[in-house]
């Protein structure tokens, strides 16, 4: 009989952001039941997260290892299927590799591992092991994101000509890392978060998403990464301008310094045919606009989307929709595989999810705005 | 050991809509877990759901009759802690009546029931039972709604003056109820809707909604209701000029032929000192307006908003949240309820939740509005 | 050879507000001369004004009798044409009886009178004399008001059935007319006013809009009239159920004491078809919507607009219109009634404006809502 | 006694765009009289739009030099004060200096000349005939970029970090300027328009807003120029990185085939107490942030705005000013400032309006522009 999938969470303990936002995708659909975790490298807050979640003492665990060999040696009924791996970015490559050489799938929170090195060893274990990878760029899982990406694909815009791309966040703007906030203290301490700081928060978000949404690569790029506040020893400012491999050009720029700004993560796209624009913060709008014509309001739940965008939503139109479902989104669309490995059948296409390839080009977005940086030439080659 | 709630959905079949709103709610916080259900007066309909749902066959049950009296056998370790009622209204008395006589809390969807009179008998089974019943006006549960009572509480907007409430959907603009739309054809259907239309169906929300944020009280009203689609049983508009009893006065409208109107859902309130502005369908900002001052855009997650908006809110700020966190709300504060209960403590009254009263006062501006509607005097005192 | 209309002003000295909006209405479209003026019963603030507006000495008048008889004397080629009156309501009927009996075509202020009698008379007056009367209902000549008239005309909107049309404003919150305010002492000044407050200086204003865009007619109407501010003598506040003679039902609502609002005119009318939205304070945009349909922002300067909307609108698309403009169509479309009239051509319809039939109507919207404010029947038959 | 000011004006044929624009600004605040003019290098078209605009025969010339020197001839109580030169762009040089040498105030539009070494030449002129020369860089006259710049000036928005400032726009989409369009036919024409386009027309607005708004100077810069539709002579898209004087970095970019944008001229302004962002399509907001605090909508006409705004909005709270006051106000402050020269007083530095400082610096932007655009090295120094 069909059955719920089993995980276990390695990361997210209860003072942590993103761990109870996938705990909360993973459940939304009904597709998962979290069944064990290590919830963090100090075992008194790893188990008091798991009383919290009503899991039951013998399934929380003190480390990530312990709980991979714990969970391997149960019967089958029982084990966990998968990892869900929700650390500061230095632990996904070593959880993940383990993860899977000992048979479980696995759910990785982005940037997809510390270095280049790591991601492309990674890829090798997960095309060795067969098992299924899912990164969560989750900002790619809006229903108003599919369409996006269905018009583009379909024609609609005519050739992509310009691409702005824009990350401003305000929360960084004096030094709290130096204050005891947790998420600043990791993202932006180079052991734990990689070399890049906003432009790895959040940056990788945004070339992600552009070159989800629009099928381009970048072929060159020239950056201008800035650390504005005192004492601080990554990025928290970056611009950069993009060449695009069909001859578009665009402009990308993430910062945490923009005072004021929550989350404004947005993009606008234009093309010969059209144009369109994208606002996460209020994601359920897709405009749509082209010279002499009233622009249209695409809304999540109205009329004759594409299925790719209907398959996202999951209410009738004018219920907002927001930044959990993202999360449910990736979560049920990767169960949704792991169901279809099990059963030797296809996966649909347009329950689609980020993996490792997404996860290298944002490690390879890193590696050349860093370069670009540095360089005294105007256009940097993107090397992946 | 701390643990789950267990619930039993009746209601909630695959081809409804409310049922998995309700089943998404529950499970956000991971506090309940779905553990049976009888989905569908059509046993197949039901049993197919149950599957879906990764539900055991036993735990799928043929009426709600059949899973009260099936599931109170079961052992105290198994069986289901309360029953989630999520049909057509005309079932939910006698669903929720069985459900709290057989020793079960209950969640209901609004309306509370068919008529006044049921409503008034069910508060004396709640109150008989000492049972906690629990009804999904969901709308107050937004943060901003949190947060908007919290500012007419403490006094910032003075003595209050106006008050418009608007509920403007488009999607009844024709007889779809003639053509296979379930969600229409029952929510036009007196039998199983009530004597009350658009009035009943999101009249009361508007109605709940401006009580709950201001604590005032209705004293009179003047309804001007209509019926503008041929062939149609019940009102699928109504315009009502009210009088509050602190001598504030106002209008409340609600239709389901506002053509292209989404779920604008709405509330505009002005006192001596300031004035409110929320939208459900943009529920993450609250307008802040005085005479003479900068309007303030209140949001979701952003600086000291009171502990009862916060409490009512999981992500940070400029990450949406939206319709399925309203159910996950009220899911979770009736969980801590039945949990305090348990355990014998008093309730935090930030987590609050609306119950039997507010589902009286529903039928009563219903029964009022109806009067009204009927009178050749322009003022209907207000009857509960 | 053609040359520019001669105005004289009645009102309007320098510490007024709806003068100087008159004088650059006036002067945008450069149709019209400033040539005299009798801006203040007080001569010395009547000649300062006159001096700050470059007027030569012997142009500016003690009062409106001198100059209609002085200008009447001087020759053709330089007494004024017409007479523009910007007072206080209650000189709106002697100044425009005197202007048109001695020649002089006439702009004036709405409302048009203190009271229906007077404008019943103004009426044969008018007629007698063949005289152009132009009154400035300003709102309805933004573009985007056009094209909504325009939309519903063709049948766009198919059979209208709701309307609702709002007029907040909260500059009066509180007894500023005690406090020396010159707008809210003349205007809450029953002598001065007439006999409403709210409901004549921006009701109206909310009843001759929807009068326009949708050629509908009041036939009935139930009001609820407040004064909200202790020591005021008008109503500060009204909210109005409106039916109209197509079985339309709708609401009216002004009122001056909504906090923090500015001026936010705005309607909402719904068709069988579809339905529009249009706000005064983003006037550029009309949004037109439909079930299913993605809603259509139709913009100023945008596209294949009517040329009813074109020939109001005076930028390229994307540069903001406004106020003024609204005066400057009106008093441009007068200018070019009074010179057809001049050289005995027909008028263009598409340059149209109001006129006394708009201002009678406004003084029986007036009285109807007064009628019904007293009365404690429901329905008050609308009577002209 | 006082008088208005007398206007001549160069270019501004019927068929103009921004003819019309400067006559109606001129014209809005009674300070001004249009008394002749030289419409057109056609002595028909010239004569045919004088006629339109009731001028009389003989001050309606055949071209800029007659007008010049025949106004000259004229008495002083009737000869123009200064010229208006609303020509494409290869015709204001020597338009203006033509008319400074005999005698004549110099209102020009922008870019303010065809090269750098004309605007350096023209400035002498300036400072040795002493005469004033106004340049419609009109959109720094927007009340809230008033207010905008005194929020910085005033520290509120504490040390500036970074800039970004966007002018989109959509009507070059495709090679109109080969079908007539007289727009775009001079505009992307480098005889009439110089050696930018986009950059030139539109990204020198931009240049010179940032200057304005925050009074820093760019230092150096990295531009990508762009010419997208074939055929076009003139880059039509421009990004460019910008370093500033205080260390503040920015983005600016410019481009006409931003599909189905209006003229979505925009910038947002973060310091390390607060931001700033402000619309152009909507210019009476103005957005303060900071983080942790709801953001303010700051509005023209409301509550305690600098008297920098307050003397350049005309209208009371919530009725929208636009374009065509930019332009009065900047016309206005010209007509004070030679006023103030008649009478020997000081100019009220509230009052100000742009000059050949501005118009040197946009040359430079441009000239800085092309060399980067040309250029492999990442950082251009700016040069003026």
């Amino acid at each position: 009989m069909a059955r719920k999938l089993r995980m276990g969470m390695i990361g997210g303990s209860l003072d942590a952001f993103i761990g109870a936002v996938h705990r909360r995708g993973a459940a939304l659909d009904g597709e998962i039941d979290l069944v064990c975790g290590a919830f963090s490298s100090n075992p008194e807050k790893s188990k008091a997260t798991g009383e919290a979640l009503y899991l039951p003492e013998n399934r929380v665990y003190g480390s990530f290892e312990e709980m991979i060999l714990k969970e391997k040696e149960l019967p089958e009924g029982e084990r966990m299927d998968f990892v869900s791996i929700v650390t500061p970015n230095h632990v996904h490559f070593p959880a993940a590799k383990m993860a899977l050489e000992n048979g479980f799938h696995v759910v990785c929170d982005k940037p997809v591992t510390l270095t280049m090195e790591e991601a492309k060893e990674l890829k090798v274990v997960i095309e060795k092991t067969g098992l299924i990878f899912c990164l969560t760029h989750n900002y790619t899982s809006y229903p108003m994101v599919k369409e996006a990406r269905h018009l583009i694909k379909t024609g609609q815009l005519g050739d992509i000509r310009k691409i702005i791309v824009e990350y401003p966040q305000g929360w960084l703007i004096d030094l709290v890392e130096a204050s005891g906030n947790k998420q600043a203290s990791w993202r932006t301490d180079p052991a734990r978060s990689g070399a890049a700081g906003a432009m790895g928060d959040i940056g990788t978000h945004a070339e992600n998403m552009i070159e989800y949404v629009t099928g381009l690569h970048i072929t060159e790029l020239c950056a201008d990464l800035t650390i504005y506040v005192e004492g601080r020893l990554l990025d928290d400012d970056g611009n950069v301008l993009i060449h695009y491999n069909n001859g578009a050009k665009g402009i990308l720029h993430a910062s945490q310094i923009c005072n004021g700004e929550e989350n404004d993560f947005n993009f606008r796209i234009y093309g010969t045919k059209a144009g369109i624009q994208w606002h996460q913060m209020e994601p359920n709008t897709l405009i749509l606009k082209a010279r002499n014509e009233p622009a249209k309001y695409l809304r999540t739940g109205v009329g004759n989307l594409s299925r790719h965008a209907q398959v996202h939503s999951r209410q009738p139109a004018g219920h907002p929709e927001g930044y959990v479902e993202t999360f449910a989104s990736v979560y049920r669309n990767f169960a949704f595989a792991v169901r279809a490995l099990w059963e030797g059948k296809e996966v649909d296409p347009d329950f689609d999810f980020p993996g490792i390839d997404e996860g290298i080009m944002g490690m390879a977005f890193i590696n050349n705005v860093l370069a670009s940086a540095k360089s005294e030439g105007k256009w940097t080659k993107f090397v992946v």
